[in-house]
């Protein structure tokens, strides 16, 4: 049956996190709603696509659009522009300012690589970060690679390091990882090799 | 922040199983990729909305529009008019029909009901079943309850029963239920008190 | 380390639903106990295992030891002894107890059986059971199957109704299975064709 | 029905992890098992019990009983005396020595405590810590705090810094925590504010 809600179907279950299940029930949901609610939700969504903007220096997605080529982190004054977390995506960089606990700035990856990609820079904006790093004048004093504490996330900082070696040399740069150890919540009880291993060296 | 990320986020958790964190991962999803891919999105979404049509019949959603009054189901010569199930939505009526056991038509209540609510009319299409009902060489026999085995379920065959008392009185229809019992996977260990009790009545 | 801590943990591993993990806590935890508490605990283990008996009619266990040849279902005047229940092991005659649906007698097999089995009846009391049915004056007149929904359930009833063929007839015992359908909380978004099949079918 | 049965399932309720069912389903089980097997059971349990044995230093439990007052780890030359974690249970310790990453001593607290509590002193073994720290010739230069990353653990630590500040200033002993951070799993997507607080100052 290859119909209009068969193909709304389909372009739900591309959503990230949708099962086909769910993305059937969307569908007949989407359309028993008003025309007008309807109308507004494919408005916002076409608008949003439109109208929001990349961020020119963290590449984050900023809603301002046309108004700012910065995002309101980077063209802040309150933050240290010495210090540049780099982050997986959107989301990671979201929860990092929720928890407040950082005021330098980010640069978004855009994705994770692995040894197997033959086009890592198709996964991550490597080419934007190293013309960044090497703009005249650029701030940055230290880089923090703020990637999950996962088989994709030590992939891809090993992958930055080697991409980032001459730049981070010539331009004098350090290179940080976000600390490892107990996270909240950490039962001894369950500890693996790995996090136990950089609790005892990281104790204080 | 009341900007357009944030009105497409709070559009999103409107949908049904939507949460806070997965509406706003879907919405800076949806902002990243092809503009080309979101304007199909929000033309299929609109385009689906407006040429689905209602059946005439049996109030289920089919993407036939203007071409038939009558989805597939209700104009098959196929199927037995003399039955007619009640399901609450169009999933439930999907999932039926994909089990391949059952061979009438169906009505969609396009809800479920309690005794708390002052006008269940507005949850549940009963004037429109009555009318089904009541018309002129209406064929149905047996009405069959197929509401899950939850306490709304319950409920809205109360209030049908009540709703339908002289309509299947005048018009000699039999009301009927699923059958309960043991549903495959039901292990003894934990059955509860009405299971069994059904499934003890219910014993060949 | 072939120890005596490590001993305890493998002989707690054996019982049901305990994991490595688990019996090593249960281990650690025990020989930290009270010296009286352990004791206690121990005495009560063989304690119950010598003076618990099989009930001599329905092979359930029961707790009142030389006291009584039968367990207090079977000797009670107030159950029906024309109704014998069929169930795979005492967890389920105990929650079926509960439910306090069920008015007649039982037989725990003690477990359930599969075409794969060449001595289907060393995991089920089909010879103890056949002789009850043999036995004068046995009042059995009705056999009710309550086996667990499942494909081992299936599988036992089909290697019973086999095994039981003769003795029925010349008994002239009646066989039923307990009734399917939806069991409490099935919703009918999910529900599968067996179960779909036999609510229709059972429908009143 | 206070019987065998009923008294052996509410010892079984009593250990940890094991609730009402599954405490009536061992029970029911250890019954039905072999007379020489449940007594092979209650005779490893009473001789654990028995020929354990408390390490006399750490207080950890080890099965080797009388030959030897103290634990394999704590006989041992190839461990760094002047170390000493303190973990709240023996799975705790048991857990980070398979990890392998450490290798000092360890001292067992046997519980944790909060501010509530009128009698820390019976919940963790400060006295026996404090008087292993003052023993003539202690040999322990640096006590790690190996609590979980949780309420309770922080309670814990601010209750044993309380409680050992006169003996750790008089022996001149350091005082350090497991360090805290990004544990393995960790997603930067979900990360809460201390763990990110904790990974920005720990990152190197």
């Amino acid at each position: 049956m290859n119909d209009i809600l068969t193909e709304l179907t389909e372009l739900l279950r591309k959503l990230p996190g949708i099962g086909p299940r769910q993305a059937r029930r969307l569908a007949l949901w989407l359309v028993r709603q008003d025309k007008q609610w309807v109308q507004e939700f494919a408005t916002a969504l076409t608008g949003a696509r439109s109208s929001v903007s990349v961020c020119s220096y963290c590449k984050r997605l900023h809603p301002e659009g046309g108004a700012h080529m910065l995002c309101s982190v980077c063209r802040s004054d309150a933050r240290n522009s010495h210090l540049l977390m780099l982050v997986e995506k959107d989301v990671d960089l979201e929860n990092i300012e929720k928890t407040g606990a950082y005021s330098g700035r980010y640069f978004v990856l855009g994705g994770t690589t692995s040894p197997l990609d033959k086009e890592p820079d198709r996964k991550v904006r490597i080419r934007e970060l190293q013309q960044l790093l090497t703009e005249k004048g650029s701030p940055v004093e230290e880089i923090i690679f703020a990637l999950s504490a996962t088989t994709e996330g030590e992939d891809t900082v090993l992958y930055l390091e080697g991409a980032l070696k001459n730049v981070v040399k010539d331009n004098d740069i350090k290179l940080t990882k976000l600390g490892r150890g107990l996270s909240t919540g950490t039962e001894l009880e369950y500890v693996d090799r790995d996090t136990m291993s950089y609790a005892l060296k990281g104790r204080a």
